[in-house]
């Protein structure tokens, strides 16, 4: 089975390309002036020092989505080319320390294969409440229990009080709580301050950030990894045989974006996805054997559930013939795809009028097939 | 131990960082155009396929370094955020395949670190001939010969006599030749098309290539990674774990960059190379208890040899103190530290006056241990 990403590498140069989670509309306005300054960006960038650089933007960007108590100042904040390259490092030191990692289940799938390359996978069912989840983790014999809040594809969100629960839990059964939040930019029912809690407590966490899904700038991006001091050194350590620094330029230009997203931009990218989310929803009310799942998801992707899997199939087929991709969900279900055979992902960090077009086209497909039936 | 990447972390906005390999001398001109015109690529780069982009910047940058038969239209180089990052996906491809490598000792030791993280990695002596060294490799119960060519530190190639014994002995011994050229470009002597000798022979191959040590442009920079029809499954599906794309607009810039470079920059740079190279040369010819090593090398890095590894260690401390930071050779030698002990790496990728400063501090601190000596 090909993994998400190579499906999404089939698609990057579709007419209509709805499957990857990276942002690809138009740039705002401001975006665009950020972006005409790059030359600027980069002459500061090439005399400032690094460390004043990676300060500026850790703390823009922590600031913009509400982790105020990030361990910035502490050193426990650490910048990488992405958030898939931070999750190789992250497992390269769950491996070291003999980890055995539980991890949410449906998710996206590289999670898995990245940590499953080097440690044993364990999965936790996302239906499950912390108390249950915790449980299965220790039961699958864990030391780790990883989650990703906003979940890829569902949306679903750790809260505040899920938070707490799964760090006084976490604690009594010595689990080291590992989050991916790459998605929470989206939501601001993520954006509690996450740090505070953690940071309090005393749990060993680690925390993976992203901004690669905020911006449409051509995967000009970083991924930060923040841990506990028990991880520290390890980690630490497994990120300095990958890299010495990220770009400076990408450094100042994450801040850039971050302060112009404070500045209102973050709200006009949210209404852009929950616009195209509407769009959709509206338009699948009207169409049988297809619903909209994850009412409540606020991410940049959603989920359309078939009524059957053959449908499903056969609907992203025919999407496909009009050079439309939208993706499967088998994958996301990584410990039993037949899960996710009735369910296609879609992208929303597009333009409305490529969401407008899909919706055209998937009407379309779906009414075609019902005039075959009938005929 | 620290690892080299650690040292360097801790110089980074050091007054006189001369530790790392990467290129910190001003821009050329041309090179200064570009980088203004990063609004420009960034258009282009946002509205262009992303397979045509690719096909250019591979096409500039591989013809650039004389690897004219890559096989880039095959659709077997792939592109990478760093060369690192192509390494830990190599890493992982062999690790799956049950290998074992025998790695050129001594080496820039991330190599090892990463390859060990996965998977049995021997030494093999640099001093060695070919012959010797799949010899060793094969006694070592190694499935893959991994050579870093020019090698840093020492700057050491594989010339195009000795790869085709290594492609014969490959074959023989049925081995996969990896190889990481990231220091090529100063080196003309590695510039012969590896490619055509190793694409008719049908061994089995890697090479890990590097944009990141030529231009120096804030770390915007790619690894490729090129293989065998036998690798390519096996690391396209490792890539794929890692990342779906890399930057449009790098792939723009480095496509710039490398136009440039063909357009007489590679010369200018390799002048600068050689100038500083020289500056160090003939001002250690006048010193006693110290010289340079590595007379052939044409890489970006110089090591100096002391007369003790006591010497070694209180030059570095001297030059420390002044705010100038360079490596100890150590860990390069990751199999045994200690033949790296009295040997010291200096950065040569920079502008002519810091080589000036350092040379001036050198013998400051030089002479004034011979007068405390005297005295």
């Amino acid at each position: 089975m090909q993994s998400l990403t190579e499906l999404e590498q089939l698609a990057i140069d579709a007419a209509f390309n709805l499957t990857d989670g990276h942002p690809r509309q138009t740039l705002t306005t401001s975006q665009a002036t950020i972006v005409q300054r790059l030359p600027v960006l980069f002459a500061e960038a090439a005399v400032r020092p690094l460390a004043d650089l990676e300060y500026e933007c850790k703390e823009s960007f922590f600031s913009l989505l509400g982790q105020h108590s990030a361990p910035i100042a502490d050193g426990r904040v650490f910048s990488v080319y992405s958030s898939s390259v931070a999750t190789m490092a992250v497992a390269a030191a769950f491996a070291e320390s003999g980890s055995r990692v539980g991890l949410l289940h449906p998710t996206f799938d590289n999670l898995h294969d990245l940590m499953n390359r080097v440690l044993p996978v364990v999965p936790i069912e996302e239906g499950l409440r912390p108390t249950e989840r915790v449980r299965a983790a220790v039961e699958g014999g864990a030391s780790v229990l990883f989650l990703t809040t906003p979940n890829n594809p569902t949306g679903q969100v750790v809260n505040e009080h899920e938070l707490r629960e799964y760090v006084t839990l976490c604690l009594e059964y010595d689990l080291t709580l590992c989050l991916d939040t790459s998605f929470r930019g989206f939501d601001p029912r993520a954006q509690f301050d996450h740090y505070s809690l953690l940071e309090s407590s005393g749990v060993r966490y680690i925390i993976v950030e992203d901004s690669g899904k905020l911006w449409p700038v051509l995967e000009m991006k970083l991924g930060f990894v923040a841990v506990s001091r028990h991880w520290r050194k390890q980690v630490e350590h497994a990120l300095s045989d990958i890299l010495l620094s990220v770009s400076p330029l990408v450094l100042a230009l994450v801040r850039e974006l971050s302060r112009d997203s404070m500045a209102g931009g973050m709200q006009k990218m949210q209404q852009l996805i929950s616009r195209n989310r509407r769009i959709v929803s509206d338009a699948v009310r009207s169409l049988s054997d297809v619903r909209v799942l994850d009412e409540e998801a606020r991410v940049s992707v959603l989920r359309l559930e078939f009524e059957s899997s053959d449908l499903a199939t056969e609907v992203r087929e025919e999407l496909h013939l009009t050079g439309m991709h939208v993706l499967p969900c088998d994958q996301f279900h990584w410990s039993d795809p037949s899960q996710g055979r009735r369910t296609l992902r879609i992208a929303l960090s597009r333009d409305e009028s490529v969401i407008q077009r899909l919706v055209t086209t998937l009407i379309d497909v779906m009414s075609s097939r019902k005039l075959e039936s009938v005929a």
